[in-house]
């Protein structure tokens, strides 16, 4: 099968940007991604467009507006792991031999959304009757609290982290420090979580070039791949009420395919949507063992410059802002700079093999949509 | 690269079905696909649901309503042609390796839709000021009526072909002949384009499940494969302001793959959304020269039986139907049937290569979201 390789990513910042277009929002992060990969338009012979939100045919219509036409481009749809799944596409068309120099990209616009956050279409009486996002993270926190004796304190160390985290990262919705009690004394929302543990309504667009390895030789880009790829649904509960079991199968699948353990990893973008979602993570993709994710953040090993996984370094979507479609783009961008040592202020020393994870939505009865892994490495 | 089989196609009746939920409909395409192929619910490794209309995570609701979870799914937009675009999507994963046995289904709900036909999105000055596709169509027509001399007797033949096809169709939304005349005295929409030139707005789904060539010999299916896929997007009007070029190129792509010529095709189902539509495509096919359209239905070329490719034996979308995220699919099984010998009073005679083409919405500048032409062979 033919190697992918990542030519270029760009994206814009994350924030709030009422003013701004689907369309404006896309063209932005999808120039910077070709001006990075040192492509033309014209070489990008395939597109993928990830949004949950946007109006039908968004792919077309933005690169319409940038001349890009008459190459195939697809439109998926996955919730919150929308963007993951464009990457995904792109990824399994240029293994395949159907694209030499495919095109990711994903949008959203939430500051301003009438749909309500992360609208899971028709009726769902679990959904109805209050268990909503926040409220299943918040569950699975307290569920973790009494089984491991994890703390609110840990938890609220996750969003210290990213908010310290994003100060150096331009393109991060907050560049705004917190401490550990601003974070336990902000709003309550799902209880343990407060409102400094939730992401942001962000809008943002990130895109990124891929190529096959036979392609990528005529550019003089760096020698970041993807070289894992994995994409599931399931159960988000199954672990004694922890969320637990997707995430897990999904990144050993990732792994295998990239040859990697958990333990070569030095730095993952994963989904903190809610705080406590990034220590259970940390166990789910196996930077710890299970019950060792409050341990893992009280000793610093997930900070960059710690003795684990880094983990966030761009902010995560906690800070640098999750816009669903683009927000697996924007971690595969985050994760490329950091494997090419161009992270700045918040580089990882001598990162070389970098983990992207996000999770897509829920339907009835905690099924997840989506999980996506992506295994990079230089 | 993995060889792509057919392992067993399903769909419901194309009809009005108000009463009949996504899930529903999509539910006994899928059992049905399911029981033709052979295969348990748990053979199947990766799904994707093609629909504009449906709500989010539409295809991990329909499927966890089966049972079916665990799964990668993933939801595809590519407006009439989504359904297509889900099935290049399976046929992009077996061929990469990600996948053994796929599952491809699209789902649509036109009958009470509130959107309005082909609901491009946001605002599009053209559309607004009543270029909407039946008025692109009849440009078209009028256009080829005063380049080549066709005639409205031709356009509306196209339509009693349809319709009488579709009598044979268990599946087909219309069981009633029409004759020239009748379609010629039917309500005006866009001259020269009459009501019975136009696809009804339908209800329905289908589905496909695709295996790698390996894992087909596990099942005694029959031998269809499929050996061309090809997406394409781009301006609708190149030919002297003929709709043409995007098929034609598409086409193209896709017979290379296949290693066929135009004259290799037994059988076609194609994009007659609008009767005119037919002729169009005929010539961009490749089954006859540019201008020769209309004389080759006069000369029952493309009829059941006929000395051409016999285009459209299930009645296509002007008799069976046009539930957009279903069409693609549903092409496919008819494909299949005719290529397996299983089509009954509409089978073509010894069918051996199938072409399906589907063409998707327009964008700003009569730009087309997507052309998707498959070729399957036995």
């Amino acid at each position: 099968m033919n190697e992918v390789a990542v030519l270029g990513v760009g994206m814009t910042r994350f924030t709030k940007a009422p003013e701004r277009s689907f369309e404006d929002l896309g063209h932005e992060a999808v120039l910077a991604a070709l001006k990075d990969a040192g492509v033309d338009r014209s070489d990008v012979d395939a597109a993928f467009c990830g949004t949950l939100e946007a109006h039908p045919g968004i792919g077309q219509r933005l690169l319409k507006g940038l001349g890009m036409t008459g190459v195939p481009i697809v439109n998926v749809e996955n919730a919150c792991a929308s963007g993951s799944t464009a990457l995904r596409e792109a990824f399994a068309w240029i293994r395949a031999g159907l694209s030499d120099i495919a095109l990711a990209f994903g949008v959203e616009r939430l500051s301003t959304s009438q749909k309500g956050l992360v609208n899971v279409g028709q009726k769902d009486h679990m959904w109805e009757s209050g268990l909503v996002l926040p409220a299943i993270y918040a569950l699975n926190a307290k569920r973790h609290m009494e089984l491991y004796g994890t703390t609110e304190e840990q938890f609220a160390k996750v969003s210290v982290k990213s908010h310290a985290n994003a100060m150096h990262n331009p393109y991060a919705h907050f560049h705004k420090p917190v401490t550990v009690q601003e974070v336990l004394e902000s709003r309550l929302i799902a209880d343990p979580i407060t409102i400094y543990q939730c992401c942001p309504s962000t809008d943002g667009a990130a895109a990124v070039v891929l190529a096959s390895g036979a392609a990528a030789k005529r550019f003089a880009t760096g020698p970041v791949r993807i070289v894992g790829s994995a994409l599931g649904s399931g159960k988000l509960n199954t672990r004694a009420g922890v969320q637990a079991e997707l995430t897990a199968r999904t990144a050993r699948a990732a792994y295998e395919m990239a040859g990697v353990e958990p333990g070569d990893v030095d730095v993952a973008e994963l989904h903190d949507a809610f705080a406590p979602g990034e220590i259970l993570y940390y166990e789910e993709l196996g930077f710890c063992g299970a019950g060792e994710g409050g341990a893992y953040i009280d000793a610093g090993r997930s900070e960059i410059g710690g003795d684990g996984v880094a983990v966030n370094p761009s902010g995560g979507l906690l800070s640098r802002g999750h816009p669903f479609g683009a927000t697996g783009i924007a971690q595969v961008a985050e994760l490329t700079w950091q494997l090419r040592g161009q992270a700045g202020s918040r580089q990882v020393e001598d990162a070389r093999v970098g983990v992207a994870h996000t999770m897509g939505g829920t339907v009835f009865e905690l099924e997840a949509n989506a999980c996506a892994v992506h295994v990079l490495a230089r």
